[in-house]
């Protein structure tokens, strides 16, 4: 379990590292939604996503001697460029195991930050089978992509700097995919707003929480095959799942299509590109599954890690 | 000729009507010009468009009787919107004679604001004499784009803000066309910091200010081919060029090919849509015509509107 003090110790360690990124409002997402939506913009992060937030605080909170095994993780990308970017700036090395399929623009981006990757199939192979071998041969420390309390904490600046620059906010919508951001973000939204409404949601075919709630405990989906890449986990944290199964009303879940329509939106009408993962919680304020109608609505739009090329792909 | 106070009096109009938009840095992009990069982020200007400012400082200057009557102008797009937009905000209406190859997003959005249109073709009908019939006839008081010293002033609030925020400026490159924004912005710019090396960036193919400097005289060239469609004029503005041929240092040219680049290095590293017009300024810093190494640049990014369906077909 985490505490909104853990939140505020890895605030405290981002400070004038990580971006203080803003916070999007448009007249015309408010009058199509019915609602006041603020949009904390962590596709401005460093390297493009939240995930910066909990890699470095997790490698900041290392100890010297830890540090210097250096540190092994594994990710579909953005948590891989994360851990790479924390690792150079706290002076150690980083080793990715990281999927064959992962976009390209990834893939190029953590290695250009100085990390090494040990490449695997993700339909085939056991990734976490396969990340543990491989600290273990290495001797570097695992810090996984989300199920990792100082991972959890650091994620949640998230919401506490949405919050402090919107104090009034009524619910909140998380993009989720292993729940570290999700977690992260309730564990504070929850403790600054107590009447908060907090909302994970997740891609259709992705749905291990919606599921995970409905069966009244933790279970594990088929990979499921989405372009939302960064939420393409096959079930809830060990550790992210009691917190966020505690603190949140509801998951929702968004359809590819829905997340393409998002982006397009947010790319006309905002200026801004934002990745399908990025676009999910989005997406489910346009898909009306959930009335917010007249609240005060905050979203995150958690990572802008796409290439024109698939970006062209997905919205042809 | 405009002053300072003015740009300063426009400033005033604007308070809380016009979005005071953010100011982009980035790391990747000081290391690859060599220089400290401040981008004034028009793109997020309310309609997509540094020309709202002028627009509305024009519309609102009006007295009670002109503004009765009406505005009418003649755009290839965003001072369209923002005419529209600007005369709705200010309870009158507006008539825009816009080019029939104008792009689709930019009409739509302009009939959006409650505009009503006359169309024509840019390269066989002389539009000038076009909005001045149309005007004539209408009873409306004509609005133009750029030779107008309310729009001018209106468009000079974008480098005094940009110079709020980043003071010690030492260059500053304007995106120009008719040469609004750069008067404007070079007026303030001058005035505020009497070192500032101020340039003008238009596309080779529409390089009538260059050709202007050359021949020592305002020169009109055939009406430009390019993708820039908000730099397809033909010649300096009369009210404009004794301006910003007065107090630009140069006038810089950028091909199309750089142009796309640099929608796509803005798209992928900064994660904001600009349109081609809008991506001119910073595509000759890349281009490297001009030496600001160590220095630090204000570069306009004039604007945002583009669809999908146009940004497929150019960066394809």
């Amino acid at each position: 379990m985490i505490t909104l003090e853990d939140v505020r110790i890895a605030a405290a360690r981002l400070e004038g590292v990580a971006h203080r990124t803003p916070v999007l409002t448009s007249r015309t997402l408010d009058e199509r939604v019915g609602a006041s939506v603020f949009l904390k913009a962590e596709n401005f992060q460093r390297m493009g996503a939240f995930k910066f937030r909990g890699a470095y605080n997790a490698v900041r909170a290392l100890s010297e001697n830890d540090r210097a095994r250096g540190v092994v993780t594994t990710s579909s990308g953005n948590h891989a460029q994360a851990i790479a970017l924390a690792a150079r700036l706290c002076g150690t090395t980083a080793l990715i195991v990281m999927p064959e399929d992962a976009p390209l623009s990834k893939v190029a981006a953590t290695e250009g930050y100085g990390a090494s990757l040990v490449r695997y199939d993700r339909y085939t192979q056991n990734r976490e089978e396969l990340v543990h071998s491989v600290a273990e041969e290495s001797g570097r420390v695992l810090i996984p992509p989300y199920d990792h309390p100082d991972v959890m904490a650091g994620q949640g600046t998230t919401a506490l700097e949405l919050i402090e620059e919107v104090p009034q906010l009524d619910a909140l919508l998380v993009c989720t995919g292993g729940g570290g951001l999700l977690a992260g973000c309730a564990t504070a939204g929850s403790a600054l707003l107590p009447n908060l409404r907090i909302f994970g949601v997740e891609p259709e075919a992705g749905d291990d929480h919606r599921r995970s709630r409905l069966a009244g405990e933790r279970i594990t989906i088929a990979v499921p095959r989405t372009i939302a890449d960064g939420q393409q986990t096959d079930a809830p944290g060990e550790l992210t799942w009691p917190i966020t199964n505690r603190l949140c009303e509801d998951f929702l879940t968004v359809t590819d299509g829905e997340i393409i329509d998002t982006m397009r939106f947010l790319f006309e009408r905002m200026k801004v590109v934002v990745e399908p993962s990025g676009a999910s919680a989005l997406a489910a304020l346009f898909g009306g599954g959930i009335d917010l109608g007249g609240l005060r609505v905050g979203v995150t739009l958690s990572g802008g890690n796409i290439d024109v090329t698939r970006f062209r792909e997905l919205l042809g």
